[in-house]
């Protein structure tokens, strides 16, 4: 797309720079362009009674954030300097830009990013990283279930008839509890159920870790305070 | 409800102190009424065959006790001095105020702190996170099985036909083994189910890491007191 | 049983060491008792062919075994010195007294302890730890595979026929993963059930734990002996 | 096999530098045989509409591939000079000769070995935990899912129809999810899921623990590097 280009080891300070101004400047337009599409993509998949010029409304712009992802990444790519490297380096911005649902998974950073710039009070570290991972969670899942139910609903022998069967199935998956009630049958939706067991399995196990260490760690610091040493 | 305050960053320490006071004096009555509530919503789900007397009192129960809950987040709201902020800050006790069935959860700490008063020898650190831990999945599962019981038992197509079924499926759930044998079909019960995955995995998570960490102390500890050091 | 006893804090010395050689003593005798309870309980369940006699040399032997387990008890409890106390702080015995199946559990610690006296090599701490959990989880699906098969197989509209379904259930049952094709439908069977999910959740959260400590250790071993450090 | 040998505590170091040298010569050509062996294994058991010419050459490769593993095993046994107690010492190589569809896990710390040789940069500690837990718990499900479909598809009353079913059913598996659509009703069947369900779990554990580490220690960092210490 951008042609070969020599592969660098080490690249001028000044393209650094540049590269560093450039992720500064596109994050907030960028993770706005990422909730617009989980938005569009929503409205395409829930919305069935609508009129078709807001389909086409919606896949217009569906299309042109995921240009602006492409852009995004060929810029991103040019000025880093390191030739086809770069996808493999940067595997999961790769992977965000053939499955562009992952992209709202990017907002999070940039929340705590803002937050942190207007000097809120930030939180404890066992908090932010249950609350990135929770919240990560939270817009994979509801990708998930939009993909699931799209392609679900009007498969044959299909149990996910509605959203709510989907968010269920998906709800009962990230949990790893999976009843068997509500469960896709086309390759599609095994895909993703697949793909969403992965991140869920990850992103709760830190959740739950998270919340065993602060646990721990508010009972430890409880015993100093009341002067008493716990029993060994 | 007690109009808009204004918002002051530190309050005097004077409210520090009135605030402390009053939740050292309400920490007991409170724990009681939390139980008292959950006994109370536990006769109305399961007592069918009893007089509409009881069924009655049960719900006058209930509604003095969220009274008595709404009193206290207000006065701990205005004592506070927060204004708006306390609704998030205090994010735990805003959800325990619209579910009150959440509430017994707070009795474990208040149990914890009456053991402190009367000095009883205090647990291994691990021990107390898995006492506590456990005693909150106890207790939520026990308020989760009414509540899915409650929504599922008229539900056309249940197969949550006892209290037993509803107990046998909230335990697979909170286990995240989840067989699928007894599965809410009904939209407040899957609600109940999510929210109890969520808060089992966390609260399981812990008691899991707990135990693994507790067992790896015990193994380490007796390998030094056999004065041979492990093989590494 | 004993009468009631007075509450001693601690104890003289002398009574502290007749505690220990009795524990001593007992340990290996207690082991073999626990094995044999088990599997005569195993012969009682699966030997559905054996003539009546075996089975009454069954349960004179489970009979036999639990009246040892209870003599050992009582014995303790007296050199113990501690009275109705005791029942609360050896709370995991008095568990195994009611529900002698779980007594295997305390074999693995005897066969530790006879392995240490020998002078075998050592395991590492990870291992040790997790050979013993996966050693216990073994244990206690088989006496809960038996209980639930004894518990099940004449039940109306079980899924649970065979022993193998019976086996198989605990395994899904004990990984967390619960299929659903077979799942127990008696209050005996189910109650089991929940106590094979609470005891393996625990078990094998010790074991996944330990194996990801080990292999984080092995990797970071590695990493310092090729003398180079990982990149951070 | 070997005939007896004598059990020596402590062989030369000749015979260590020996066994040392065997192992370094054999690791690619072995790395390389258990791909083999699963090629053919897959190829065996998906190419139903083959030529049995080539039925034939698959199990061809299979044996050969075998017997290499198992010249190997005698080898390093001979050269250990450990007698008997290889048997147990090696465990995992003594389950891998009787299973080599286990084999190919062996690929996992040969392809790191090589990397490592060419001077590629290293991954963090944590990445390189995941990777190879991740690739691990990939060929393990790719064999199982072989394994499963093998005994499955011809089986009565199975749900599982094909390959797609057989890695729905193995997925589900692994990430303890468990629907319960695609269940495996034979005993072989049944007995490589249990395989898969104690290899999958502790896999997993780590590839979730390490992520949950992971994610800690870059929220630390980032904490550190704003110059702000977070909020206790």
């Amino acid at each position: 797309m951008l042609g070969p280009m020599r592969t660098r080891p080490s690249r001028p300070a000044a393209d650094q720079r540049r590269l560093h101004r450039w992720e500064n400047r596109t994050e907030l337009p960028l993770a706005t362009a990422s909730l617009v599409f989980l938005a569009a993509y929503a409205l395409r998949v829930l919305g069935t009674g609508l009129p078709p010029a807001v389909h086409d409304l919606c896949i217009a712009l569906l299309l042109g954030c995921w240009l602006l992802f492409a852009a995004d990444y060929a810029v991103r790519w040019r000025l880093s300097g390191e030739g086809p490297r770069f996808w493999v380096r940067h595997g999961l911005d790769t992977a965000v830009l053939l499955l562009p649902l992952l992209r709202p998974l990017r907002v999070v950073p940039v929340y705590e990013a803002v937050r942190r710039r207007h000097r809120r009070p930030r939180l404890n570290l066992y908090a932010r990283v249950m609350s990135y991972a929770g919240l990560a969670a939270l817009l994979l899942g509801f990708a998930g279930a939009l993909a699931v139910y799209a392609a679900e609903r009007s498969a044959e022998d299909s149990t996910i008839r509605t959203f709510g069967d989907a968010v269920w199935c998906v709800c009962a998956t990230l949990a790893t509890v999976g009843y068997g009630d509500a469960v896709p049958v086309t390759f599609l939706g095994r895909t993703v159920m697949v793909a969403l067991m992965a991140g869920g399995l990850a992103l709760l196990g830190a959740v739950t870790g998270s919340f065993a260490s602060w646990l721990l760690q508010v009972f430890a610091e409880e015993g100093e305070n009341t002067g008493r040493p716990p029993a060994s």
